[in-house]
């Protein structure tokens, strides 16, 4: 049995007030209610000192753990029952969790009571997502008009080596140095790097209103917790909200090495980035690693010009081993999309002008038929192909970390993919090089597939 | 012509970015649209420094202001026409009307985008429309955890004479020497006076936060336009709900003398206070004036105790004369309040605990056919006779000052009203005596009655 | 006997830890000990509502007054003995109040302490001076190289009718309303008015960090006690440095009507503008009041160009009854001083380019012999007689107000003035007229003059 | 020849405004000006990033940098030639570096005109040396009387392993998470590590305002060049003001391993708590370190019982490996420190009641008479040998890093110590085990030794 604290404290930072509903929601712990999301966010980020990715895990582990939200004279309280001793000084909760445990009663409450009960957010249509990725920034906090183009997404993996976990934190001390700040998905590795560097070259530059804005979503979470660098937090409701998120609020991307989810990132990236729609956006895309890494992305791009041909090579650039020049080239990126909203005059802190194909705004429920039901085949428009491939990586994600894909697959064995001949034994290869780099789970634990080709 | 400036400007404080769909709405012209209520709402801003409380004459003499609402790379961009001149110094629009010209926006947005059309917020129920003025308050960052009781809700007329707009200046000096903050109805005379006065005091306390709040609804802003010092303005969707913010975030309420608005301010506050669920429930109300008003509060405490019985006189005290005593007693009377909220774990920035009647919440639409049907006589139970006599006087405020209320009056004549003739004589009587004392306009213009008893 | 109150508490703003020399230093009740001057000033700040200017008649009320400084683990306490109760607020001070006390030890500190102990503040020469004055403004934070030119120095008397005082009122607004700062002398009158109307501006204008720069000198703060809207307060050593740091701060010169005091000042201003050195340093200067004054500035004008020619009529503009256009006229006049600075290298927050004859900074005793051998004549070059002049006003001032002063009155009847025949009918004319419109004393008390002509 | 940049800039935060008379001191480059000064300190600045102890090696590779001070409209500008280029970020200079830069120009030209020249200063005396400490301190904004005691010193050597550099990181987190704050002497090494440690746990604990504050001197700032972290810098005159910096400001004291400098801290601050005057207070000081640093504490242990007495055991804690256990240790003692002071009324941003000997103040000139001349026997007071041991090893430090001396070994060779035959031996040994732990040099570097004992 781990150690834990039961307390009771004061949100932080920006947790509203709420109302007697919003109250009573987050206490009805109901099927409908929300209490249980609420849980399960609460614990992974108090458990964000610890370092695993079995969601499943912390969960059991801390099976006793439970939140309640009570209101007093002076606004809310949350009473914590059976917490992490990890996110205690002294007995005393970090400042940084606290603030991160009261976003997440923020956009828990939020989405659910604002968003999804809400007529105007069709989430069927294309620009009624939209519109709830929109209001759900907001209400974090995470649009912020008077601030000119900064952000940078970083994407890569959470289970890096030390060397390239190492340069991810060049990276964005570069990138810091440059008054850029960094967006990432939380958790450890390439998520949480970036962050680190940059916060050293911003203590430097006395930026002290740096932002490390991490986005998540309820199934991602307790694998992959916020760190508490991050000073602004908000929790999407779904895998495909998320990644909207990441490109309406970034100016730019820079991808570090990763796995499975890193690639369907790029893909759901670059099948964004060449729908003919977008094709003027300036939007700039940097895959960068340690010299090590070289093979890796010399990989990844041959996959990627494979399926989704040479138009895809334009849309990014590939640094080897060189933060500078990362970090400059970003800059130069970044002051061209400024340049190009100033022109057009769109909003610097989201970028309405994107057009996000529906493919790549519906949720992807990753089970058993829907994987093997994916058309993976080069005889469709490339756009369409690169959603497939988006949704295959995404379920093997599910399967690796998140709770109802580990359950699916402890119950029905791995995932069934079929592709076509060519395109699968690439696949085939693209996915082995990930298990056998490590980059599937955290070092020094043992990866079994969750999925089969054929 | 009065002389105007047009010109493009960004807006200031709190008003957030907004979405397309919201821009979209605002810019709608049609019958549905919110453009028209967002135009009278602005030039009543605009011209918050001329003193007329006629609302129609000031839409008529700036028939071709408009405001437009653009989407520009730093975010929104106003476009404002032919405004008048005094909005402005040397081509520049004063700042503090440009946050209010903000704050217009925002409520305006929020209330139609959200509370209207949201089916959380059902306003047939006294749970939803609580509901619904939490949330507005809450947008309008009305609603501060972190602050300790201090908000004194000032009531009284907008046309008094100079010497009772000097003692309400007084009061509010004393108020702000003790740390306490200013709410009122927006407007000139006893809802200017007070934070004037406050505002000396906060400079001589350097209390650099202090709050100026002006709660107002689109019938009453053209007449009462907020002035300046006004830092935080919420514009509610009808008179019951600004009445109903203002009791429930006020903690301590002093009346200063007034007309009919400030009659029905007091019936509605008695209603409510005198009701047996709020009974132990403390909550300060001081009536008082200069030496000269000691009759006018004495005629209105008569025709309180005569309507509402002698109990009513125990929720209310009258100070006359003796600015250091409102205010030494108000600081007490707000000292109980917070104890009693901390004691019962209450929140000190919304006072849900305060049971409001469904007759007191439901919007009273003023016209010949709804005056004539008033039952105002004393057999019934003292609360609905408090919420009749409240429609009553709230229908003789529509008269004399609301668009709809003196289009009504010039189509059909005076209003009629029919009253047992006890009640008759004292209601001519105190009636008779406002305007005798030129409390139904602003000085210099003549009164004609826009009612009849009979 | 007055309402006093003893208490202990602790120093607001800009004052610094002490040592514990200094705190030696001011404790130290010898004659060379700081703590009668200490004592005194800190009277005349606690007394700052009481509308007096018998500086005497003060320090006879509280005689019993003490006040004693404290080392504490928090750092400094003031230990408060038989203060007035109008400084206090239901028996806590009154916030800035006391900011303004600890002003009071901050600079009697330094300047006993720092400035006239140091070998390198040679008071005997004009460098040294300059330098003085310079090291106690910023000590005191005055000097701020991050603002734009923004400081308005209002000069007139403290003893103005309500017509005069209300007029200063709206010059102060208008100043405000341009986002221009006010320095003035301290005490009532035209030293309060244009604060109170700039401050009202500066909330319209959101001007949350508005200036109201309080210049005063132990001499002359028993009678002219600053008001609490001034949120930033120096103690000169003497009327000289005094007036040498009005011309070396402010951007531009607005004078009201006045007396001797004011005359003085006008005397000062111009003997130094017009040395050929400082022929083309830019500095506006506006004599303005409301359409009665008219007559007053007439006169001043008519004895300025008889005793120092009509090029001084260059040096300044007189507008009469029109406060935004002496807004409008400060708001060019200043922005043509940024420029000048601009294109010189100058700082904006010091002008060290003006030459300020010894003449001028020579502090003038005020007895019967230096009274009686003043050369008041034209045979002498202008700056010297302006010189001069400035010396026979600042002398009466010293007999109506100052204790030094008001003693030998006391004791040798009223000083003894000689000047060439013409000159001293003029001069007569013009002191006579200053007794008419009563602008030697506070209106209610007979004044009685302190000098003889002939 | 490194690659260098010449730019002209506003400095950055605490510098204030400069007198004519102060920029012409600065500007004087003859013997007595203080141009050279300034350059040296402002080359160390500039260096920081470059990873040297060799100060003259600095001041030849970059002969032609140069700083000038220019008089501006906006204040002072600094005129930057050849300066490393390290310092900037795509020709911008790094915002810290510019801060630390303008708090060189602040205390150069702080102590050089107001301390050095000022009669009140008597620097022979132990109370005008105290009390010069203090108005340097004041100066620089170090002495913030709102803080609760946090100022935890941290000592150490500069050329210390990766694992103890790396065990500072960690005891400098767990400190930062406990509110406390970080004084070092600047530079790499112990210096460096708890600082970045503190400011990681401070990110976490949202204590923006957490604070790195770095005292050093001229004669060690080209060797130890601040780190950038440092938000805070004071320069002392001289080493033995430097030291008694740290035992006034600081709440409480860690040593982590070192080499001479770090004994000679060590040495200065037991004789001082040893002195009768200091018994009762209290004053937190704990040695430790990794593991693999348990025999090097066990050598100083030994060393200070053999010299100092056991009663030297009592005033210091070792704690080995264990980075929690001396967060813990040290936020008690400390806490107990602020006990103590509120109990005595003390300041706690100053510690005046320690009592400094004059031995101990005094700044030991290194030259080859003054080392062969110091008693090194135990025939004398133990707070004599403290301080004669102390100066000793101050000796050798000057010998190993700082200018004069290495010039003064090239010259004439290897000071040479004496001192009786068994302390001869035990030093001896302590300093052979010093350099073959590399503790006298940064690694990479061969160590010649700039004494020798006989």
């Amino acid at each position: 049995m781990p150690q834990t604290i039961s307390t009771t404290l004061s949100p932080e930072g920006s947790l509203e007030v709420l109302s007697q509903h919003e109250v009573n929601r987050l206490r009805d712990t109901s099927s409908s209610g929300l209490h249980d999301l609420l849980r399960r966010c609460a614990l992974a980020i108090l458990n964000s000192d610890n370092m695993t990715d079995d969601g499943l895990a912390v969960m059991e582990a801390y099976r006793d753990f439970d939140i309640e939200v009570l209101q007093e004279d002076r606004g809310l309280r949350l009473k914590i029952s059976n917490a992490p001793i990890e996110a205690f000084v002294d007995g005393k909760m970090i400042r940084g969790i606290r603030e991160l445990l009261s976003s997440v009663v923020r956009d828990v409450v939020y989405v659910y009571n604002e968003i999804q009960t809400h007529p105007r957010f069709d989430l069927s249509t294309g620009e009624g997502t939209t519109n709830a990725v929109f209001h759900i920034l907001r209400k974090a906090g995470a649009l912020q008009p008077s601030l000119d183009p900064s952000l940078v997404v970083c994407w890569g993996g959470h289970s890096i080596s030390r060397e390239e976990y190492d340069y991810t934190k060049r990276v964005g001390y570069h990138l810091g140095l440059r008054e850029l700040d960094i967006c990432t998905g939380c958790g450890p590795g390439a998520m949480k790097g970036p962050m680190k560097g940059a916060n050293v070259a911003h203590v430097k530059q006395r930026r002290s209103h740096g932002r490390y804005l991490g986005i998540s979503e309820p199934g991602i979470i307790a694998a992959e917790s916020p760190n508490p660098i991050v000073n602004e937090l908000v929790i999407m409701p779904d895998i495909e909200k998320r990644l909207e998120a990441f490109v309406r609020v970034g100016h730019g991307i820079v991808v570090f090495p990763g796995g499975v989810g890193t690639a369907e990132e790029i893909l759901y990236l670059l099948g964004i980035l060449l729908h003919p729609d977008n094709k003027d956006i300036p939007f700039p895309v940097i895959f960068t690693g340690p010299a090590s890494s070289a093979d890796y992305f010399k990989r990844i791009d041959e996959f990627l010009a494979y399926t989704l041909g040479d138009a895809a090579r334009e849309r990014y650039r590939i640094i080897i081993d060189d933060p500078t020049s990362v970090a400059k080239a970003m800059r130069l990126g970044i002051d061209e999309v400024a340049e190009f909203r100033r022109t057009h005059q769109d909003a610097f802190y989201y970028n309405w002008r994107l057009n996000i194909d529906r493919n790549f705004q519906e949720p992807f429920a990753a089970d058993h038929a829907a994987m093997a039901g994916l058309e993976l085949h080069r005889n469709q428009p490339t756009h369409e192909l690169a959603a497939n491939l988006r949704r295959a990586f995404s379920g093997i994600v599910a399967g690796n970390v998140k709770e109802p894909g580990i359950r699916a697959i402890e119950a029905h064995g791995p995932f069934r993919l079929h592709a076509e001949p060519d395109l699968m034994s690439r696949l085939d290869e693209l996915l082995t090089s990930f298990v056998e780099q490590g980059r599937m789970k955290l070092p020094g634990s043992h990866y079994e597939p969750c999925y089969t080709l054929g």
